[in-house]
This record gives structure tokens, C-alpha cells and sequence, in this order.
């Protein structure tokens, strides 16, 4: 009776260890999620995100990325340093590309929409908040799929896809790997939705709760569509 | 009648110019922003007041601090640059102390904590998010007023003030001249609050608008106080 009891004990032990190691397994990849920042860059669109990804500990690696590496200035004028320029810039996973006021200088600038193409080709998901969907439309990467962007600005945003299917009324669009958010704060709800979909629902939920924010988790929840039909 | 017609005219334009007068008076002042940072500091504690008052435009002007002005590494690891060393550091009109973890490193550092004891002397309010409460009751700001922090690390951050009257259940707690926030998303509704409270309701409410934000208008909505009842 005692032995069997023993190998019961050891049984139980032995079998958690191993559904430890599956689960590191599972979870062990550490991805890098490269943001790219450029001068105007809106402050919200990449911290909301970047809070979310840098929270994610081990399994998540921020890098920022510029056309230089170096100092660039956010639209709300807190300097940034980016990690790397273009050219150095390491393999990215996931890529992040934020918007602001500078997107719509940024997009007009060719070796940034190369730079876009060529990553997000090799990315497992690309990502955008705000206006960067317009930089994303603006390299093509958005031809006849379905996207959204930020309610305020809306026809100037969409001036710059005029084949994708916008989405008027949507917090985020998933169309695989690409998923386009709506503004500025929209970014943090769909990197939730992002990381749930990565890393399960119950890491996303612990995730939001950590920062202390209400995560609206329904992708058609925006109540910020009605500046559209307010002709703004 | 037509004479009266006219006058009435007359009237209502000048009536409406000294409105627009006053009014431009009353928020013509451009107001200093002055954001402590240090290494480790959480990225949206910061980012998220800092959008708002970055978008306040020529009303607020905002500017980072650290001990050394130059390169700061976030909590997420995105680099930062600030604008200012504690030395050289302007006039501040509305002080900042955002939290992360290491603003347990920065409240054990006496010039941190003597900076922002003098630079909230001098300021017309002090805000911190989430255990940015910390610094301030290490500073000795808080002792016998009402302050917030963050629930996640609760009793690691109340432990820096035996005398505060630590409000458990609190999205902000605003006590005059200090404004303290819970933890890290928390600091977005409760500079929008100080907006509300500075430069009026409609203000305030354009701009969550504009950044796409679902403001908790409601300084007693914390569902994230559960978090305390759990014993975490």
C-alpha cells in the first residue's frame, strides 16, 4: 500500500514536470516586436502596445526602429531613441508600425514603405494603430483586404488605400496577418486581442488586469465611428 | 426698426468677440508639464498623460526630467531621452511622477525625492500613476492626506507611507493641489479628470474623443480593487 502510494506520488510529480516542459515548449519562443517610430509620431499609438509586448516579459522583445538610429522627436515631443535604422535593424516577428501626424510624412518617404514591404514579408503578423494604416495602404500591403483606421481623421487616412475595404466601424480588423487598428487608443485593445489569439485568452486577461485597464475585447465595440456620420 | 435690427446685430457680434476675448485669456497661459522619468519607468504611467497633454497643444508644454538629463531606459526597454537633468530643470506648473518598478529604486535616491519635494512646493498640482504614490509619500508629500496607487502591488507601495490615508478602491483621488492615480491605464482617466477640472468639461471630453478613449469619468470606479480582496 505504501509503495503503490509512493508511485502515485511520483507519478503526479513526474507528470507535472513534463506538462511544465511542454508548456515552456509551448511558450519558450521569444519574439521580437519591432516598432517602428518616426519624428510626429503619436506617443499613445506605440506605448499602448509597447506597455502590453514589454509586459510579456521573456516571451516578447521590443526593439525600435527609425530610418537612423538615434533621437526622434513624438508628436507630444518626448524624445525617443530608436535601437536601429533601417539598414541594421535585426529579423522582426511581429511588426508594429504606429500613427501620428508624421505617418503622413513618414509614408511619403520611399525607403520607409521599402523598409515596411520587406519586414512585414518576413513578419509572422504585422500590425498598425491609427494612421499607420495609411502608411501600410501606402506600401500596398493593404490592396483588397479588409483594414481600418482612426475615426477622427478618416477620409484622409483612407485617401492612401483607395483598394483596400475599409471598415468604417470597427476597434481592430484581424485579417490574418495583418491587423489594422482604429486610433490611438484602440492600439492597446487589439494587441489584447493580438496576444490572446498568440498566447491565449487568460494571458491577455491577466495582462490587462496588470495594467489596470478595461480591455474592450469585442473587435465591432466603436463607439468613435459616429465622428464619421458626423461628416468629421 | 431697421436702425434697432442693426443694433441688435452690433450687439451680438461684440458680445460674442469679448466672449472669444475672455476666453482666450483665461486658457492664453501655456502651462509646464514637467514628467519625472528614471530607468525602469513604466511606459504608459507616462505615455498615457502625456498624450493628453501633448494634445492640449499651445496650452501645455511638456518636458522630461531625470536625475541626468540624456538616455532613460523604460520598464519595456524603449529608450527615452530627457529633456532636462534635476539641476537644470525649468519652472514646472503641473509636476508628473509616474510609477514602474523603478520608481522603488528612484524614491531610495535622496536628490530624487528632494527634487520633487521642491518641485512640488513650487507647482500649481502634482499627479502620479500608480506607485508614483510611492515617491511622493517617500517624499513625505502625502502624510496625512487621501492618496490612490496601483492594486497589483498594493501593499509594496502603501508601505512608503505609514501616514497616508490610503484610499483602497479608487480609479483617482484628487486632493487639491495632489492628484494620485491608481495603477498604470488609470493615469489617463485621471489627467483628463485635471483637464475636466483646469480647462473644462468639453475639453476634456474632445479630447478622449480625438484619442478614441473611453473615459472613467467616475473617480470611485475601480473593478481592479478586487484584486486587494483577493489578497494578491
Amino acid at each position: 500500500m505504501t509503495r503503490f502510494l509512493l508511485f502515485l506520488v511520483l507519478f503526479f510529480v513526474v507528470s507535472l514536470h513534463a506538462a511544465d516542459g511542454k508548456k515552456a515548449k509551448s511558450k519558450g519562443k521569444q519574439r521580437t516586436i519591432g516598432v517602428l517610430i518616426f519624428p510626429g509620431v503619436e506617443m499613445l499609438d506605440f506605448a499602448g502596445p509597447v506597455e502590453i509586448w514589454g509586459n510579456l516579459r521573456k516571451e516578447a522583445r521590443v526593439v525600435t526602429v527609425a530610418k537612423q538610429a538615434g533621437e526622434v522627436r513624438s508628436a507630444q515631443s518626448v524624445r525617443l531613441v530608436a535601437d536601429h535604422g533601417f539598414a541594421d535593424c535585426p529579423p522582426v516577428d511581429f511588426l508594429l508600425v504606429p500613427g501620428g501626424f508624421g505617418a503622413f510624412e513618414a509614408l511619403a518617404d520611399p525607403s520607409t514603405l521599402e523598409f515596411v514591404r520587406q519586414r512585414s514579408a518576413q513578419a509572422e503578423l504585422t500590425m498598425s494603430v491609427c494612421n499607420g494604416a495609411s502608411v501600410l495602404a501606402a506600401a500596398g500591403l493593404l490592396d483588397n483586404r479588409p483594414a481600418t483606421t482612426n475615426k477622427a481623421f478618416w477620409s484622409q487616412c483612407i485617401a492612401y488605400g483607395p483598394k483596400v475595404k475599409w471598415v468604417p466601424k470597427a476597434r481592430w480588423v484581424d485579417d490574418g496577418n495583418i491587423v489594422t487598428s482604429s486610433g490611438v487608443s484602440a492600439g492597446m485593445d487589439m494587441t489584447l486581442h493580438v496576444v490572446a489569439r498568440f498566447y491565449g485568452q487568460p494571458r491577455a486577461e491577466r495582462l490587462a488586469r496588470d495594467v489596470e485597464y478595461e480591455w474592450h475585447q469585442d473587435a465591432a465595440w466603436d463607439p468613435f465611428a459616429v465622428m464619421l456620420e458626423k461628416g468629421k
